[in-house]
This record gives C-alpha cells, sequence and structure tokens, in this order.
C-alpha cells in the first residue's frame, strides 16, 4: 500500500464527493470521528454531516493544491493535510482553505475519518 | 490537562524558540519524528533541525492567527493545527502558513513532535 497513492485517492473522492453528494460524506466518518470546522467542533458522523449539509452554500467545487501525508503511528492511522482553493457557485473569487484529515484503517481494508480539521486561509 | 491549554502552550513555545533559539527547536523532535516542509520529507530529530537551520533566512517572526487541537486517538497523542503570518526580516509582507503537530506524550509528562507538516499558503 502506498500511502501517497491511498491519501490522493481519498482526497480525490473526498472532494468529488463534497461537491457533487454532500450527503454522502458521512459514509466516511464514524461516531467517534471529530470534526473542527473554522473553529467550531462536532462529533459523530450524523453531526458532522449535519454540519456540512448546512453550510451556507449549495454549489461549489473544491481544487487542490498540495496533498501531504504521513504515517500517524504504528497503527496504520495516516495525516493527510491538503491544500487548495473553494469556488462557490456565483463567487468571483475562491477561497483559500486548509484541511487535515486523520484516517484510520478499518477492519474491511478502508479508512474512516477520525480527525478532521477545516480553516479557511483569508487572503 | 485541558488540550486548548497544552497545545497553546506548545505552539507559543515552538514558535518563539524558531524565532529567537532555531536551534533549540531539535529538542522537541525525536528519532522516529517526520518533517514534511514544501513537499520535501525529513526523518528524525537531527536531520529536521539541520533542514529548519538550513532556510535561506536568518530572522523572522511568527505571528499565530488560529490554533485548533483534537485527541489523535486513545494513546494521548494531539493534533494541532496552526494558521498564521511568517515576517522575513526586510521583507515587506508576510507569508501565510498552516502547520500541522502530532504531538506525542512521552513518559516525563511532555509531549514531543511526531509529526509535522508545513505549507506556505501562496496569497
Amino acid at each position: 500500500m502506498d500511502p501517497n497513492a491511498v491519501s490522493k485517492a481519498f482526497v480525490d473522492h473526498y472532494y468529488s464527493t463534497f461537491d457533487t453528494n454532500r450527503p454522502g460524506l458521512a459514509n466516511l466518518y464514524q461516531e467517534a470521528s471529530m470534526l473542527t470546522f473554522e473553529g467550531q467542533q462536532f462529533q459523530g458522523a450524523q453531526n458532522i454531516a449535519a454540519k456540512l449539509a448546512s453550510l451556507p452554500f449549495q454549489q461549489c467545487q473544491h481544487s487542490i493544491t498540495t496533498v501531504d501525508c504521513q504515517p500517524s503511528g504504528p497503527a496504520g492511522g495516516m495525516l493527510v493535510f491538503v491544500s487548495g482553493n473553494l469556488q462557490l457557485a456565483g463567487e468571483q473569487h475562491a477561497l483559500k482553505f486548509s484541511q487535515l484529515f486523520h484516517l484510520i484503517p478499518t477492519p474491511q481494508g478502508s479508512f474512516y475519518v477520525q480527525n478532521d480539521i477545516f480553516r479557511l486561509n483569508y487572503a
């Protein structure tokens, strides 16, 4: 398993799901998962999905600038650090963002998001 | 132990050491520590400190905009996600940056940096 390939595949899947089927993101989280979104904290797949669904824009497109990954420890977790641009429909300028995912392997050979921290980088 | 207080104290210590005594940063890493600096990977306290010492500026000042933290798992680790500005001596404009630290508790009751990912957010 190539960590760079796994993280790239995860990132592609995450943001294309966000941009086309936001409720589908709930499947990537579990009950212990945590999201800090612009300083607001949420726990559990349902609360996290509700927060993402409630964001005050319907259409958006993420484009990724950088993806860095490192193993988080001996348990097989992976830290994925993303920077990119978020284009909201009808807005002239894209917003820059940074986001961290801590991915944990599942018994099924996949990963779920244990930690998610999102910040806009106001230019 | 309040995670927010710990992460704030770590962040204050890290960046004041960076700005006033960069070689002292080596003490915050161990042999298994990893740094990804603008996509370049380094492992081990000595290699990481050498990279930080070799950055092409001598004087700088970090100012912190946001600090978010989450526990990374049951082992007591902590994810600390920082955004801020990096002012280089003699430069007119500060650089925006984002940085992730994964802190692991030591037997002495302190923390070391297991993972460090640094990115400039080009405006």
